[in-house]
């Protein structure tokens, strides 16, 4: 199994994604990685004697982050997403791993890859860490303003990733809203609701934004705009309240000194909530698998984002979305 | 300065509610306040002897939260919510204050006091508690579909209240949005943002979920879908996340004794992010005050209640936008 990793997206590449698929290639042995990028720039990060199982491909470009997505990947087409993408494309990897942009990388994938037949719009999809164990949301920004249909399309793409994917048998599938009863939402979720309960999917109705860190619901299913707004501001206070927890518990010295008592209890949560533990996630709907890691993904976030595209391959998830969807 | 308070809506009606009017009678003589309900069920809160600036108007009727708001509002003719609103519509109260359900409150301001000329919808507004203070979020769950020209007098409403009650000296107003960048979004804030700029308000921009929590804008605005749908999110990832920290910092005896030490630095968290210390917020854009008490108000949460209508009243709120919108 080939996995191509793109060593020059990300906050912190090529550094970590070259950590993370070092430690990758040791712990997997039967994992193939084509490391896409400048090897110049990797160069520094690289152990004198490299693991066999591990290779390069040259891109001499670089999509950065605040460029406009589309539109770079059509002019630079040696850019490492695109070329890693391409590499898919062309059967001579399995799958591709990136934490550069997301739109960048969606961007790549449609053009390079396709959409599935009968998919209308893919899905960024996201695990949330809860107490109650990862929860998939979809779609967390690839699309803004989605239809019942496509609401209902991730519903049973996200009910098949969780299924195969993250364990879960029977995922139940929410449709986040602002109410339980059936009738609750704007147009777009009280014309969803109907679609979904019709489906295949084990659909549990509405959930409303209290329950998705209670893990009322294993998939959540939203258009673009909802998601992407939820995971952030959820990233947001997370990290607002660790700081504060952080400055409050050290305050004084009676507090510092408690503080070190219950450091270890602290940390057992920062762990639960650790998003690295998931790695990343596929786009769901396209020909092809491409797995998007958080844009500040070090190297264990890396590491867990290409067992997942390893997974992913390994469960065979595109033929398995083609056979289950309606056609 | 006369003020309906409807005893009988909230989780804790009437208990809690008589006892933040108690305290409010107590602590704002020159307040007359009117609490409205049946005075049977509040009298076992009632002391002995009561404050002169309180009286009692009697309503039979009560609108639980599970029932249709419109519905239970024109067939409920003597429920508390739509008796004290009734009063404010007669002048006989300068404002309604009401912990019960939401849209109740809102349909019989609506049906009672109606929408100051030029509002188009009314926002249901709250006070999200940051470390950088009270920050507005409107609308979080009046108006599921907004225009964009709905969302621009939100803007405006909201710099309004936030200027006159918060205190806040030229309010940054900011378009919750998936991107920092003018053009992101989905089609309603791409079209709201040129509106927004073109206002008379402070207008930063667009903010994204994370930037909600660390107080980045002062008056965030938004569709009611995505304010709500923000909104209980970070309630209910606060509850989760305190109630992991109560957890794992006293899972064994050494924690047990540190928690002990630290637990004042988490109350001051707690307390600064205890809603009811903004007691509640109006329903802007109708044509009278009627503030919106959290459903699961106490005393502290119904006294600050109360107290905030002191100041719209004060401020003349309803005045201050007719004023300020144009015409």
């Amino acid at each position: 199994m080939k996995i191509a990793v793109d060593a020059m997206g990300g906050d912190y590449a090529p550094e970590e994604i070259v950590k993370g698929a070092l430690m990758a290639s040791e712990k997997s042995p039967d994992l193939q990685l084509i490391l896409v990028g400048s090897k110049e720039k990797m160069q520094p990060f690289l152990t004198n004697s490299l693991p066999q199982n591990l290779s390069f491909y040259e891109a001499t470009e670089v999509i950065a982050m605040d460029e406009h997505p589309a539109n770079a990947v059509r002019k630079k087409k040696d850019a490492s997403i695109v070329v890693a993408t391409r590499l898919v494309k062309q059967g001579e990897a399995d799958a591709v791993v990136s934490a550069g942009s997301t739109g960048a990388q969606m961007a790549a994938a449609l053009l390079g890859l396709g959409r599935i037949k009968g998919i209308e719009r893919p899905a960024i999809v996201t695990v949330l860490p809860t107490p109650e164990g990862g929860k998939l949301i979809l779609d967390v920004g690839a699309n803004m303003d989605a239809t019942p249909e496509q609401l209902c399309q991730y519903g049973q793409m996200g009910s098949i990733y969780a299924g195969k994917i993250l364990g879960i048998a029977n995922p139940r599938v929410g449709l986040l809203n602002v109410g339980s009863e059936e009738g609750k939402g704007n147009e777009l979720t009280q014309k969803a609701y109907p679609l979904l309960k019709a489906s295949p999917v084990n659909f549990i109705g509405n959930v409303e934004g209290r329950d998705v860190p209670q893990g009322k619901a294993d998939v959540i299913v939203c258009d673009g705009f909802a998601g992407n707004i939820l995971l952030k501001m959820a990233e947001g206070l997370a990290g607002v309240l660790f700081q504060q927890i952080k400055e409050k518990i050290t305050s004084n010295t009676v507090r510092r000194l408690g503080a070190l008592a219950v450091k270890p209890g602290l940390k057992e949560i920062a762990q639960m909530m650790d998003y690295a533990e998931y790695g990343g996630a596929p786009l769901l709907g396209v020909n092809g698998i491409s797995i998007i890691c958080h844009g500040s993904s070090k190297a264990k976030a890396i590491f867990n984002g290409i067992r997942v595209a390893g997974e992913c391959v390994q469960v065979r998830l595109i033929e398995q979305i083609r056979e289950d969807l309606p056609k």
